[in-house]
């Protein structure tokens, strides 16, 4: 038995025993003839007390401890003088008798505490030293509780966790493939999975009913903030189901989640709503539903007036953003450059506030009389002192796009964005094909074994850009946590889709013939969806970034820089692979 | 909803509702004016009654339902006139009012049957129909179950699961890796693990104190049977533990486990044996305790009485095979050709049987008195009816493993190995290096980070061969289900033994300088152990080889025969990873 206790376990009725524990020097001081030593480890902190009058040379050598020396010592809980309210142990402190040194620290390159002095990249080379920082190491510690909660529910809801192999076959639909070569087959190359897609649907055909597996998954993306080269998916599938039976289920999921890791009792059923309303009055399909600031369509409000830039609009729009009439024209030229900035791309922003009195104030008053003006007031139904945002502009999805930004911006200023409060949505009936300029086709929104809705399948001759999908999305405060649909089981279906995305039969066969294949040999009905674990656990954790709930994470470049990966490889390895290295100039 | 119930669990107590169940056909029998459907999901199998006389249509496309057709029927539960006792719902059958095919099927190429007519190759081809099978199903049940259960009880002990990356750095030391092109970082490759080692330790460091994964391991080796180029480990490690800390708490683990999944409860703790012991009484580092059968060595007894091959050998060993006395010439002809088998590669057997009178009778009579043979007896307490079984040979290592095999068939042939009965044993006292031929030195046993038996460390330079590790591993009925050590944590202990390994200071430095860099930072005590989940569930369910508990595995070559991969990239790929492919002719 190495120690008899942890760092966050002794209280005030383990006083007079003598106990043995060990951990890393957070801090010492020295006080008098008393030196103080704050020994942690994962569990907590415990003050450990050394007396130079009874044990001079015991003193002496605690105070040449330096900061993450691990030690080890023996002593005696004592009853503490003045108690510290503020942790579990403060009640008491250990009355050193035995020291011992398991091993030196040379000082770490930023100090191991919440607010750290380290900046990100010095962190990341030395993510050991990082993770010794309790607000990173309670994030892994709520992403191991949430992984626990999410088994033990799909669990006991017969859901089977089963491991799909992470060396599989290359799909070039999708993003790009990570691959690996293999040494055994000269010239041919495993793929590392985008997600279990295709496996799960293939284990719906073998009968399994309800799967489930948190797998990690791997895109070969350039990475935007955010993004990481390989992520877990919490990965679902289920047998004879329809889309509410999905829904319902992992709805009830969620709030099991929320109660487990949060404390966040959701009683009501989440709202649900359909993408083309998401789009219409959030700008977004995955709109933060903690505030309203909904969308206000104003053509036929703003349109000939003599107003040149409305007038020319495909599309005119506002939020009312309540209160918020206050805004000075400086505050007001902010919103204007904010939504100007290349990532937005708006050309300008009209405003509007209504004053104490009523009467409305715009920034376009010469284009627009007050009875005007009172008729837009009353489309947003605004009150004194509420602001009226509009942006307008000759594409109506990428101005909406815009407004939604504008939208979450000022939920940002106006605090309506509480990271502890939740509001949790369902987005569904997405449209099953999204038109790609560069690949100059219909490509298809979620996937290709995306179910069309029953009602649209007789579109997909005459009008498939129209053809919305069973495909449905879960968002929570604006983050899209999770989504899925219901599969298509009909291998003549399936061939049809395949036909619309522009895949020949051959090439169909060549890349999803083994699931062409298996359907001929009785798939069921099935369906299911996909958390990204990590975005997930950030938002739970009320994080920015899902780096930190990431144990070791890759930067940008997608290297780790801590271990400097990827490194080249000898020749003979390569060789042994049959390949050449040949970089571009 | 889809369906009211699955086919597993409607009961006598459901007779007269109205019920909706959907499936799979698994065969179904016309008699007399009645049709048969047995309709079978993951749950079981429900009988389905149509009958020509209530309504002829839907009886008629009853009897056209081929065999895997995927049906939902509507009907009402009733009483079976003659009852299945063999079967959870034996007591009832539905009697169909509504019959819709919801997909039709080929005939598979194989019975979907526990005892199928579908030979290896055919079976992992249709990898989504051998799935199928309930017994191939039930192992993948028996494998979440498992996993549930290895969670449950880490959790409960303050173990945190933490991911670790599966891009990694390569690291030449040890099996090869398998590598991974990075495409933001020209002629840079990432390695995918063959364990998280290193990773889990860099947790120990950063003050995880107990960790634990479910993870994916990557060895590109040649493969023998039952190995796999992906496998998984269930991968711990603890800090501030002695070697009796991790073996107590995991032999929790094991009985928890035997508990839970095969109901066994096992009371006494496991045997321990030093490897030393076990190679000398077992001829192997995973002896199967099942029975007894230890070596008796018989150099002093043997030698010297002008039998050349003993009176030459290194080592003369024997077994005793209680009650084999009965074995004809044929029989021991056959063991003799069995020893001989290039595999096991001995020259020849000597056998001594123990007559009824007591007398003894050997294959060497001619070169050994009754006395010195009754000597021999007495070594073994051998009685009446039994049979010695010698091997001798110049090499005593290999000597002892040829016996070792003659052990295990022996225990094979005399129904000593009963799979439903279990012994478990750690072997511990490892040899820290062993000698390479290949490589021409001493090479880590486990692995480079093994520590050395404290009261071995001063061999280290005079005799380091003799150095024995703290490293232990579990065996369970001769199969090595986990291992793992204390690792070091001086780094000056660890430079020390790079260099006995044979690393230069730099080579060292370039490949494990984030671990050494690490230990200076303030490195705790720690150690730990990884179980081979693929052999553990295959052991639990009886099987004999691992793919059976692997959802989709691979065949010798490295393949999925299924998915077909690997295969070929297009140029386009290639081009994108800046490689080229230059196969040896």
């Amino acid at each position: 038995m190495f120690r008899t206790n942890t760092c966050g376990e002794l209280r005030i009725s383990d006083v007079n025993r003598q106990v043995t524990l060990a951990g890393w020097v957070q801090r010492s001081r020295k006080m008098g003839g008393m030196t103080f030593v704050d020994l942690r480890d994962r569990y907590g902190i415990t003050q450990l007390v050394f007396n130079e009058e009874v044990n001079a040379e015991l003193c002496d050598r605690a105070n040449r401890l330096g900061r993450e020396f691990v030690i080890r010592i023996k002593g005696l809980v004592n009853e503490r003088f003045s108690k510290n309210a503020n942790m579990p142990t403060g009640d008491i402190e250990i009355i050193v008798s035995e020291l011992n040194i398991l091993n030196t620290a040379l000082t770490p390159p930023f100090t191991i505490e919440d607010n750290t002095d380290g900046g990100d990249d010095i962190r990341m080379k030395y993510r050991y030293l990082d993770l010794r920082r309790p607000a990173v190491r309670r994030n892994l510690e709520l992403r191991h509780k949430m992984t626990i909660a999410v088994r033990r529910y799909l669990d006991e809801q017969g859901f089977i966790e089963v491991e799909t192999p992470v060396l599989v076959g290359s799909t070039p639909e999708g993003a790009r493939d990570f691959v690996v070569p293999s040494r055994m087959n000269p010239g041919q190359f495993y793929a590392l999975p985008q997600s279990p897609q295709t496996l799960k649907q293939l284990l719906m055909v073998s009968g399994f009913d309800r799967y489930f597996q948190i797998a990690k998954c791997f895109r070969d993306e350039d990475l935007r903030a955010d993004r990481q080269p390989e992520f877990t998916q919490i990965d679902c599938e289920m047998s004879f189901v329809e889309q509410d039976d999905i829904i319902n289920l992992f709805e009830g999921m969620t709030k099991f989640l929320f109660k487990e890791i949060r404390g966040i009792e959701l009683t009501e059923p989440f709202l649900r709503m359909s993408w083309a309303d998401a789009m219409k009055y959030y700008g977004s399909d995955k709109p933060d539903m903690r505030f309203g600031m909904t969308f206000v369509e104003l053509m036929d409000a703003l349109k000939g007036h003599g107003f040149p830039v409305f007038d020319q609009a495909a599309y005119i729009g506002g939020i009312c953003a309540e209160g918020a009439a206050h805004y000075t024209r400086k505050q007001l030229d902010a919103l204007t450059e904010f939504v100007k900035r290349p990532q937005i791309g708006a050309k300008g922003l009209v405003y509007a506030r209504v004053e104490a009195d009523g009467t409305v104030k715009s920034s376009v008053d010469k284009f627009y009389n007050q009875e005007t003006l009172q008729r837009l007031r009353a489309r947003f139904g605004a009150n004194p002192g509420d602001l009226i945002l509009i942006l307008s502009g000759d594409d109506a999805m990428k101005t909406r796009k815009q407004l939604s930004e504008l939208r979450l911006e000022m939920g940002n200023q106006l605090g309506l964005r509480d990271k502890n409060r939740f509001a949790c949505l369902w987005v569904v009936d997405f449209p099953m094909f999204e038109w790609s300029d560069t690949e100059n086709r219909l490509m298809a929104m979620h996937h290709p074994f995306t179910h069309p809705k029953d009602e649209d399948i007789a579109l997909l001759d005459t009008h498939p850009a129209a053809v919305r999908a069973d495909a449905y999305d879960m968002v929570v405060n604006g983050v899209e946590v999770g989504g899925g649909s219901i599969r298509i089981h009909d291998p003549k279906l399936q061939a049809k889709m395949f036909e619309i995305l522009g895949f020949t039969p051959e090439k169909a066969q060549q890349q999803f013939g083994f699931l062409m294949n298996a359907f001929k040999y009785g798939a069921p009905p099935h369906g299911g969806l996909a958390y990204g674990l990590d975005r997930w656990v950030s938002l739970f954790a009320g994080l920015d970034s899902i780096r930190d709930c990431i144990a070791f994470p890759k930067n940008n470049s997608g290297r780790d820089v801590m271990l400097d990966a990827p490194s080249e490889l000898d020749l003979s390895q390569l060789d042994e692979l049959n390949l050449v290295v040949k970089v571009k100039e």
